[in-house]
C-alpha cells in the first residue's frame, strides 16, 4: 500500500465487540475512512418503540458515551423511566435506561416521519458528532428468530428475558428474502476507495451473518478486488461476550477459533483471519483452510488494545492479496504469524 | 339528604387547580363515589407519545405522586431523557421528565393496542392505586385551537412553548363535532346514584368548555335533576395558576368571579357557585344571575384546604334545590352565604 491508494475500511459488526474494534478503527483511520455497517436482525418493537441494540452500541461507543460495565446502553444512565413504568404494571424486561430512551424515541418518530433508518442513523452519529459513517445492513425489518429445543424465540427474548438458556439448534432471519440491503452498505462494498473489508469479532451466526445473508451481499465479498478479513471472536475456546460459544457448542461444532475461521472459509467469503495468541496453536490448521491468519492479542480491554488491534489488521489485509481463488499460493509464512 | 340517598360526585376538571379539588373530593368521599371527568382538549401527540396533560395531572395528583413544584409531571423526577434527547437535536420545547415519559409510553403502546382512552385511564389509574374513577372527556380526539392575533396556534404550542404570551381573541376545538363522550361520561352523569356535577376551579374556556361542548353534555347537564356547581377560578382579579385571567381581559370579559359565572349561567348550566372570600362583594351580582353562592376559602394550599373545599362544596351542592326553572325561587339567603 503506497501513500495515495485506497484507504476507505468498511467493517461489518454486530454489538460489543465489533464495537470495540470500530473504536478502534475510527481512532487510526481517517475521519471519513470507515465505514462500518451494523447488524440489524436484532433490532425490535418494544412498547411502540424501534430498538436498534447493534446500532446503538456502535454509535454510543464512537461517540465515547458508551456504558463500559453493562456493554449495552448509555454511560452515566438513570432509571427513573423504568421504575416508573413498573408502578404502572408495564413491560420491564428489556432494560431501557433514561438517555438511551431518547434514541430509540427520536429514532421511532423520524422513521415513523419516512425517513430511512439509514438516514436516521445518520443524523443520530451527526448529532453526536460521530466522524465514521455508521450504516444500518438494511432499511427494511430482518428478524432473527432462534430456534431452540424448547420452540421458536425472538431474538431479544432469547438473549435478554430468557438470558441465553434455551439451547440453540438454528436461526432463521425473518424478512431477509425481501430485505435489501443498505443502498449505503453495497455502494461502500464496491467503492473504489475501499481498500479493505473487515469482518469484526461478532457473532458469527447472529450479528454477521444476517449481514451476509443479504441479497448481493456474499456476492459482492466474493466479487471485491480487495481483501476481506475476519478476527474471531472465540479465543481460548470461548466468547470474551455474548452466546457465540454456547451456540457453536451446541450446534456440534467445535468452539475454536478454527470453527468460526471455517464457518466464513465454507462460503469463500475471506482473505484472511485473525486470531488471538492464546490460540496460536491453531494456526496452521487454518492456514490449511487456505485463510492466512494474523495472531496477535484481540482482546480489547483498554482503548490502546483497540487501536492497536485495529491497525495490526488493517495492516495485515492490506498485506494480503486480493482474490480468493489464488489465496493458498498467496500465502507467505512471514505474513501469516 | 339522607343516609342511603345517591352520594356519588361527578366532577368536571383540568389540570393544577381542577386536580387540587378532585384530590380533597376523593378524601372526603368513599372510594367509588366519585368520578373525575378531565379535559382531553390539551392533549396532543409529540415525538409519537400521546400526551394527555390534565389526565395526568389529576391521575398523579390523585396517586399522590404529582410534582407539587412545578404542577405537571411527576415528584422527585429526573431529566436524563431530556438531556440526551438535546444531545440528539430532538426537540425538547415540551419538558417531558423521565418518570412522566413512562406514562406517554405506556399510554400510547396501549392505544396503539386498540384500548380506548377510557380504557387506558383505568389501567394506569388501577396500577397506582387510585380508588376514584378517572375519566377522559372523550376516547376521541378534540385538540383546543387558541385564535390569537398572530394567528392560530395549538394548546400546546400556545400553552407551554410561546409561554401564553400571544393575545387571544377565541378558541375553536377541532374535532368536537365528531367526538362522543367517554360512555362511562354520560352513563356517570345520568346514573341514579349521582347526587352532585361539580365544575372544578379550572379554566373555563380550554378546560372546562371542551367538556360542555362534547355533543349531549350540556343537554344533559340541563337536563338532570341533581344540582350543578362550579367553582370560581378566578380569586380577587387573577387566577390561581394558568391563564384564564388573561384569556379573560383579552377577550374583553371582567376578570373577575362574576364574569365566570355568567360565562355559565349564559347556558343554564349551573345551580349554584362558589366563590373565594376575597370575592364576597361580587355575592350580590353573582345571586342575581340567578345562582347561589357560597363564599368560602377556595385558595387550596395545603391539604386540609382541598377537604375542606370539597366537603364545603359537596354540602353545598346538596342543600340546593335540583332543577334551573326555578332556580331564582329556590334560593334563600342563609344557604348562599
Amino acid at each position: 500500500m503506497t501513500e495515495g491508494s485506497p484507504r476507505h475500511c468498511v467493517a461489518l459488526s454486530g454489538g460489543v465487540g465489533g464495537a470495540k474494534l470500530a473504536l478502534g478503527l475510527s481512532r487510526v483511520l481517517p475521519g471519513d475512512s470507515l465505514t462500518v455497517v451494523c447488524n440489524t436482525a436484532d433490532d425490535f418493537d418494544h412498547l411502540g418503540l424501534r430498538i436498534c441494540p447493534d446500532l446503538d452500541t456502535v454509535m454510543y461507543t464512537l461517540a465515547g458515551i458508551s456504558n463500559r460495565v453493562t456493554g449495552w446502553g448509555q454511560a452515566h444512565e438513570t432509571w427513573s423511566f423504568l421504575e416508573a413504568l413498573a408502578h404502572l404494571d408495564g413491560e420491564i424486561w428489556f432494560r431501557l435506561g433514561d438517555r438511551d430512551l431518547a434514541t430509540h424515541v427520536e429514532r421511532t418518530r423520524r422513521l415513523r416521519a419516512g425517513e430511512t433508518l439509514t438516514d436516521v442513523t445518520a443524523a443520530l452519529c451527526g448529532a453526536l458528532g460521530i466522524a465514521a459513517r455508521v450504516l444500518p445492513m438494511s432499511d427494511d425489518p430482518v428478524r432473527t428468530v432462534v430456534l431452540t429445543e424448547t420452540g421458536e424465540l425472538s431474538f431479544q427474548h432469547y438473549f435478554v428475558r430468557d438470558a441465553c438458556t434455551p439451547t440453540v439448534s438454528g436461526f432463521r432471519f425473518d424478512g431477509i428474502d425481501a430485505a435489501r440491503p443498505s443502498p449505503a452498505f453495497l455502494a461502500a462494498l464496491e467503492d473504489d476507495a475501499t481498500a479493505t473489508i473487515l469482518v469484526c469479532p461478532s457473532n458469527p451466526f447472529v450479528s454477521v451473518d444476517p449481514v451476509l445473508a443479504l441479497d448481493g451481499v456474499e456476492a459482492a465479498l466474493r466479487r471485491t478486488g480487495v481483501p476481506v478479513v475476519a478476527v474471531s471472536p472465540i479465543v481460548g475456546g470461548t466468547a470474551i461476550k455474548g452466546p457465540a460459544a454456547k451456540m457453536m457448542a451446541e450446534l456440534g461444532m467445535p468452539v475454536t477459533a478454527v470453527g468460526v475461521a471455517r464457518h466464513y472459509r465454507e462460503r469463500d467469503l475471506l482473505d484472511g483471519f485473525v486470531i488471538d495468541d492464546a490460540d496460536a496453536g491453531q494456526t496452521t490448521e487454518i492456514e490449511d483452510l487456505g485463510l492466512p491468519t494474523l495472531v496477535t492479542g484481540t482482546v480489547m480491554e483498554t482503548l490502546a488494545d483497540r487501536e492497536r488491534l485495529a491497525r495490526e489488521t488493517i495492516d495485515f489485509a492490506r498485506g494480503l492479496d486480493h482474490g480468493r481463488g489464488d489465496v493458498a499460493e498467496a500465502v507467505s509464512p512471514e505474513r501469516s504469524a
